[in-house]
């Protein structure tokens, strides 16, 4: 893993390095080196793993996938208006909007780049499925905006979001993997759904983590998506079943102009453990974990293989930060 | 030509005619059904044909060019804070700059599908091909921004902007006609610099319309450039070599803020005139248009094939709008 890691890492650091302007790919660069678990592109390498293929064919792919995560995030936090990713001024903060759409937009077609360099055999398949997952992003993107301005958003609405903004990204990162690999379809697809149950238990675990992680191991503030009425998987529980009282109460606090952020977020919490929110939220991503386990053991490698991505899965579900 | 135009149009017209949720794919489709020249995939299916390849063997690529060109003017435009497109509201105008950037990014995307369609064999090339021209067109919209804070651009840089930023997805459209007609490479490369000298001659025909333009037949107001101190042609040539009044006075005319427009394209243009530069910009397209007609020649298909694509190179070179 670490190896896998560090090659990684590696690789990314070369990415568009000697490219010009500096007014166009600084930003780029900028973002690449702003770190992140590089969960994705090791999922790729894992996955190549797993049937026994070396990893440095799939290095390309595994690029192609963390650059276009890394654009996503760029574009989503422009169109947020965040100052932060990661404890850093966020690319249209450090420089200015016209320059994180631009970069963004050279992101989008440096991943395709990377994309081209799959071996031919496989490329019409693993650009098809890039494309697909690309757009399904896109699509999570606006459902995600789109929710901002409803109070009506349903729970399968928003596992249906989370699934197309996160999940199918990390399937697709498995996918690719499986299908450079040669493995059956039945094996890539069921790795395909293994990445999308970790990726819906991944995102629910994240909102969890906003309101009840430890502030001393979680790296950033609690209680941001309470403070700007983000629709978690929380809220919208919220907003469909409280009592008179709470749910009164929490129109007040999601529509109040002026308040003390530490007392907003003493409230909404108070509500969530009222309904029993946290252990509600636990089970359903448990109820995931346990669906993206059944999916790994429909896949025919010998078991001992599979330990690596258990192991990952595990740490990604019981992570604290 | 006249049949070519109504395929591109009929299949333009079902480009993400389904695609949910509108949201997202409504600003996509606005942009579509505005019109425009379709020149570019007009090229592709000309190239094809150049070779006698049935055309409908590269509508796709065709169509992905189309969109690619389309995501590139709406993404534009923003950047650039335009209010009109051909004299409808700007996506962003009409929406907002969220979904501009959105529906852009997914308009990227719908261009890879496009070209994820072209046959297995030509694929790789083709892909690469796209891509290299793509990052192209962000360089020179990067160089196109970067002249506006700089009053030293000199002739060369501006010709190598408008060659990314123009002249490169003409010189595509063609090649990848030729391409997939299975043209020898030496006849593909011959019509991407066909592509490329008329690109160059199409932009700068544009800059002097802006200002030469005759207004009855134009279609947008004349000396658009000179309001909003574009670095044009035309600008950089009077920057480059005035007279001591001539440039005190165009100086003048940049920083003004307060300004009648009329009286400042007078003003701008006499200065024009007084350089010759028309006579200068109309010597240099001509000079491209020409190097246009070297390449062509140089293709080795009767010559008697060659007619459509001189036809559609000289209207383009003499039209005025």
């Amino acid at each position: 893993m670490i190896f896998f890691e560090k090659r990684i890492n590696d690789e990314i650091s070369k990415v568009l390095i000697d490219a010009e302007p500096q007014s166009l790919f600084e930003p780029a660069r900028y973002t690449f080196a702003n770190g992140g678990k590089r969960i994705r592109p090791l999922l790729t390498l894992m996955a190549a793993d797993l049937f026994e293929l070396d990893v440095e064919a799939v290095i390309n792919p595994a690029l192609a996938i963390e650059i276009f995560h890394n654009f996503s995030l760029l574009h989503d936090d422009l169109m947020d208006n965040a100052d932060l990713r990661r404890g850093n001024p966020t690319v249209h903060k450090k420089w200015n909007a016209n320059t994180a759409i631009l970069s963004g937009d050279a992101m989008v077609i440096e991943a395709y780049r990377y994309i081209a360099k799959v071996p031919r055999h496989y490329l019409p398949e693993v650009l098809n499925l890039f494309s697909t997952t690309a757009m399904d992003i896109c699509i999570g993107q606006q459902y995600d905006m789109d929710f901002e301005k409803r109070t009506d958003v349903t729970e399968a609405e928003y596992i249906e979001m989370i699934r197309l903004k996160t999940a199918v990204l990390i399937g697709t990162a498995l996918k690719i993997g499986a299908i450079i690999s040669g493995a059956p379809d039945r094996d890539a697809d069921a790795l395909y759904e293994h990445g999308i149950n970790i990726g819906l238990a991944f995102q629910l675990k994240d909102d969890l983590l906003d309101v009840y992680g430890d502030p001393k191991t979680f790296g950033k503030k609690i209680g941001g998506d309470i403070i700007s009425n983000k629709k978690t998987f929380l809220l919208i529980k919220a907003l469909k079943s409280p009592g008179p009282a709470q749910g009164k109460e929490l129109k007040r606090w999601l529509s109040a102009k002026d308040f003390d952020p530490e007392e907003k977020i003493a409230a909404v919490k108070n509500i969530y453990d009222e309904l029993n929110l946290k252990a509600i939220s636990e089970k359903l991503i448990e109820k995931y974990y346990l669906a993206s386990l059944d999916c790994l053991a429909s896949i025919h490698v010998p078991e001992g293989r599979k330990k690596d991505l258990i192991n990952l899965s595990e740490s990604l579900m019981y992570r604290d930060k």
